[in-house]
């Protein structure tokens, strides 16, 4: 169940790796587009630096506002590929996750975080490479007192995510596909990838986007009314209110 | 009329280029300050790189909540020198807007976007040079299924833009002259800027803003009361409670 | 008495230059936490550009909405290793600081400034290395029409300070630290410090957090639950509605 | 010029008494649909009391954060059937009306107020029957020092209001009709009302959207999918994966 | 699969009646308590008048910003006692629904709405009974251009709703109780109520918390420290700095 | 020291009663302004009920972010005429509060309760009247798991509280009068009451706030500049861009 207490599973079914590395090829807007735009999570998540970029897999943690301690437990978790992604019972924005943390996560494999809260020490993981989505950067610290859980599904910044999907960030944000979808969304993204380079190349030439596409119909036919300049904006605005 | 829809104006009035490239020398902030501290958009509109910087001739554009068709419709009405300046019907922090739309833009001599929405493809558009002022970074992409309209007057971010204003943006922010006004605020910022030069270089050397501005007087007649001490001021305090 | 207007005072007493300087070697994190974990200045002041970094004795600022004249009576007030900090009597995101203030406040000695309202100019303030900690940028002017104080106590973006107690500031936030606490706090920021580096070490090495900091008893107490795979947590949920 | 300070115009042509009277029997959603979809005023401006409505003629005010000034200049402005409508040089909530002005504008014939900022003294207004829209309850008082206009062009919450324009408000918002287009939009209004009376009927006596809008075939040919249960959709996703 | 378009589903199996109606008879915080703390939507929701109240099962919908169409597929999927559940596909806060589409809701047994987005004509739906929750009051009009989903899963709020669940709403917000789970807590919310009662007895007669949850040993043991008074405080104080 | 967790003070001295009562024949504005514009309480504090009003004693609440323990040690320290005032370790707006609480509170005397937080079971202290200034509604249940403070200095919604302190709280907000202050508030009060009176009834006549209060000298001395009509500002801004 969505946010349950107290469970911590050790082995989920990830993502085939393969797939992973393919979807890792490509832009989370891409990803997106591909899966027939879901899987977005909310674009309050930010990453920590710019230019970071991570694809792996979903161990996932449930947590209560303010309380980093399943982070810890997530920490056992972690096997090399991972991404942790937490989710909270509620908002918060307390910085459960600083550069201690990110060195365990490290050492044991994980490749980054997605965390629907904050993060500090910002500096020092800028300098790890450690890359992190928050919703904020905040030094406030957190307790060890209530237990959450690890390895449910959870909902993380209004997206559901299973242990085990796959999770794709950048610069524009945060996707993620569910494992079972992997290897179909890698395929679409690619697909889609090569047909966006042949556009690419026709826009930079010059062409317009409404050629490329076939607009120009479909905008005439909804009732687009070109004007040849402001006069004859000024005379329909005139011709309405008489 | 602000805001109406199925309109596409072909030919602008643009500002004229030399008070164009004028503007150009000055930042955000000189500008508003010239035209007598008016003209910006909400600061909530940021740059998705730092030091972005730009300064054109509006090209207009209303669009409705998650749906980008009219970004390709202002495409053919770009010319060298232009900046799109997107305003919604609505609140709206869709990624209406990426790098093949800006392949496109620069394609046609689009300098660059100010969107009262979202931007994706942030990355890339960091490579190509090619700014964007918006509202939010966010992947999520829109559809292109209701007219809104292309060079009729529109209100983005707070601020009237009318085709063929000039836009300014920088890291300040972003600010918009109407275009009969361009010369006048061109003129006036470079006055400002003149004699910002010379306060400069008086505070750099320690004087005081104070003496500079000649504040003393006015702070003294305002009632302000120097006290010389937290001592000082534990007595006043003392005193207004007995 | 918090929020008065119509006082600036000359002479503060400032926390001693040997616990400054020992507590500039601490992130925002670590002091913080050294406190106590109070402190900390709202996280919705950032810096206005990655890397920012400053710990000085504060001059305190209360200004009213849309007006900096209190900055220009402060920049005399200001020593060398001073920051300024400055409150608002209700939410205001006017640019009530520039480069030309900065001229002023770096001339007399001023290390950098926490603002609970905005800041622009910020390309230049990022070229000349002065650090801002704002609530937002925004090119905005602001009047010089009322009277707010210098050197009074002030509550600034949620937290209280008094003029003289220290301001630590980095990519994490800001913290501020009571004058008469400043040798505590320097002291218990460096054993904390000390302390992590070895837990760093052993997290480094793969160790996990759950046996460093001996949390597996406690959270079996609180009643974590672990289960071998996904599938006991499917039996689990079906049990629970049965 | 929208922002302009320093200018009170004393006589401003208002819309015909016959268009206002007949836009005041028309709700804020029917005269905004009525318009072209246009014409609304953020969301963000509340009523101060459930039930508040008005219909009436702009005098528009411009004012600064936390300054009111420009209020009582409006008062000797208003005439019978004026609302009077404040927008601000940058965002504010500071409460600039209150139950004294109330008072002085009830006895100039204003019938109420649209203000981007915030109002006080709320028990009094409801009490008094004098509605308000604003963007925030705050007891916050604010000062008189520094000139805004009267009767020049504003924005107010992301509108163009002109001095004279109809303005009309209910639980729903505000919607703002430019004055020359005030009996057309009237007109337009009470068609539209006439028509939704049997729309109504139908729909109360079990006739679907699909049928008396006729949408059945559109959605069809956009592809819209009836499957005949959630074993129908389960077997599709499972297709969609394989 | 979440989020997806395009699809319709004309069965759905829907918690048992009785269930419903025994959760019917508890407040929101009680439901959601008696879950274990979960299932809240986001309390960014609120009702549009006070006091409004309902209980019943899910017809979910899926639509895109400023899109309402799949209001009107939903109308016909609704069965006396649903409650129609909207979740969109980015934030939107336009006004997706009024007095029309409730007339045809009522019709079909409808009993009310929970949107994250927002809804119009507020003063028809109080006087009508008709209760909505909403994230936003907005007479913003809608198009019917993009397909959505009926009946598919959702997030809404941030929470995961399949069609069928039993939707709770109040005073205080909306929870969701998967179907499966509509009997069991119905029962736990039943003897969460009855301690209650006991508690509230104890309590209105001057009994402390402290006494009656039995909180005195917990925490003393979690360090609480009991001063006498404020100079003993002081004292504390003075020592922790020396 | 501001936010220290784990001491509960028992005896607090409270404002002079004969003040409290003086100060609650007031609104909340007319209080602030009598204090010289300040003690309000950030305006996000809103009442649960229209024309909730209170006034009393604070006894102060330390808390941390979804965890309501302290509020339980707190009952135990009310009098007959203390309100309840919490503030947090960071932001949160968990329902740390509800109608048993309120059952506890006002059997030991307790008044309302302002909250840095959410509250829940709304409807239940509606109907009891016991008021609560919160900055949300939330369901949302919290845990008893870490130690804050009772009866030590907070800040709340941005406002330095001591126990004892008086606080008034209605429609327009909250606003904290220091203890010491508050015979001198209450005169300052009644004496601004009085004269408002005296202003009403000019006002209500039908004389000008520009006449009453004496504004037209300075007005004109600022450089208000007022135009006959809409033609001459037309002229005006044609001769700026000339």
């Amino acid at each position: 169940m969505i946010g349950q207490s107290g469970i911590a599973v050790r082995n989920i079914t990830r993502a085939d790796p393969t797939s992973v590395s393919a979807l890792a090829q490509f832009g989370v807007a891409t990803i997106h587009e591909a899966m027939g735009r879901v899987g977005l999570l909310a674009p309050y998540l930010r990453p920590i630096y710019p230019g970071a970029r991570l694809a792996g897999t979903a161990v996932t943690i449930f947590a209560h506002p303010g309380d980093n301690w399943m982070l810890h437990v997530a920490a056992e978790m972690l096997r090399p590929g991972d991404v942790a992604v937490l989710g909270t019972s509620s908002d918060n924005a307390d910085g459960m996750f600083g550069d201690l943390l990110a060195t365990s996560f490290r050492a044991r494999g994980g490749l980054g975080l997605v965390i629907d809260a904050a993060c500090r020490d910002v500096a020092e993981l800028r300098e790890m490479g450690f890359p992190v989505w928050s919703k904020r950067v905040n030094a406030k610290g957190t307790v060890k007192a209530t237990l959450g859980s690890v390895n449910t599904p959870i909902i993380c910044a209004g997206a559901l995510v299973h242990p085990g999907d796959v999770v794709v960030a950048d610069d524009d944000g945060v996707v993620v596909v569910p494992k079972a979808r992997a290897a179909e969304v890698a395929a679409a993204a690619a697909r889609r990838e090569a047909k966006e380079a042949g556009t690419r190349r026709r826009l930079a030439s010059g062409e317009l986007g409404l050629d490329v596409y076939g607009m120009r119909d479909t905008l005439s036919k909804a009732g687009l009314r070109y004007l040849e300049d402001e006069a004859a904006l000024a005379a329909l605005d005139a011709e309405a209110q008489s």
